[in-house]
């Protein structure tokens, strides 16, 4: 039997997120094999493919979880909040339940700031976020216009406010800065309209 | 001289995109080539890349004309109106400028749903869109974190209002749609907190 195929590998898919990372860094998103990443993380390239689609989901393997774990959030808040507020709440689980790496966060951001096949996976798999948002609150019986908007914020707000904490100079805590960004963003619809 | 070459050819885009939409559907994305796109058109290959950058461009081709025409009507709101209220008025702007095709705004929506690369791409335009609007209020000396927040209400909203607007059985119009999705938002924000 093959030891290499039957072994388990301990944190094998974080081995290769931080493999990737930094040659990605080096090189770039183009120039890089999966062999190449599977093999300075000291795996095969086939547990690579065990643990991922393809080479870009190995900077978005996060994500499953997130959703799962939002979504659960979200359907226990509906019974004593707003659809608002239970999308704020849910947010907020999410930002918890994020690893607090804010520099490896940053590094991350930056290698896909410069790879457009990157921006698009990461733009899809926040419509993802959308998405699993808007059904779970049309399933608890919010009207499907409000839940969308409800989703469209709630997700803007998580974007704006992890640019705000990766940007952060001080240690401040990503969680805090969602319920901060979105009070900001109460006050700015909630402006009298002018002109 | 070649004359398919230098020939003028009236409304390349529109018949290109026409073909496409029409071969997406029967056959699905992967499956067509660009070869197979210009000849539908009864144009060159050549021809479909002066216009194109690849085979997914075909259905965003209007997107940066779009994006031009939000900067600019953002820009001139940003004299007399709030940055939210100037976002809205963008973006109804925008949607006035789209061409009222909500036939083909259906099957171009159905195409997109059945592809990821597709979604990713739409995706990406999406986040593009965003990207413009909050560059252009921060130019005007909008806060950053205002900015980005006004931007993402207000391209939730458009893509709130789109599929309204596509799933209307009647004729509605898709400005006023634009409006009443932003009323909507606004009203959903200011829901006192609960719980």
């Amino acid at each position: 039997m093959d030891r290499t195929v039957s072994r388990w590998e301990p944190n094998a898919r974080g081995r290769l997120e931080e493999a990737a990372l930094e040659l990605f860094e080096e090189r770039g998103f183009g120039e890089v094999t999966v062999a190449e990443i599977a093999a300075s993380a000291s795996l095969a390239e086939r547990t690579f493919f065990r643990h991922f689609a393809d080479k870009r989901e190995v900077l978005f393997w996060g994500q499953a979880e997130l959703i799962a774990h939002l979504r659960q959030v979200l359907a226990d808040s509906l019974d004593k909040k707003s659809p608002i507020d239970a999308v704020l709440a849910a947010i907020e689980a999410g930002a918890e339940a994020l690893p607090d790496r804010r520099e490896f966060a940053r590094r991350r951001r930056a290698v896909i700031a410069a790879n457009i096949e990157l921006q698009e996976r990461e733009a899809l798999k926040l419509a993802s976020m959308t998405s699993a948002i808007s059904t779970t609150l049309v399933e608890r019986g919010v009207d499907v216009t409000d839940a969308r908007l409800a989703a469209e914020a709630g997700v803007g707000v998580f974007k704006v406010a992890y640019d705000r904490w990766i940007a952060a100079a001080d240690g401040r805590e990503f969680r805090p800065l969602v319920r901060r960004t979105f009070a900001d963003l109460r006050t700015l619809m909630a402006a009298p309209a002018s002109g």
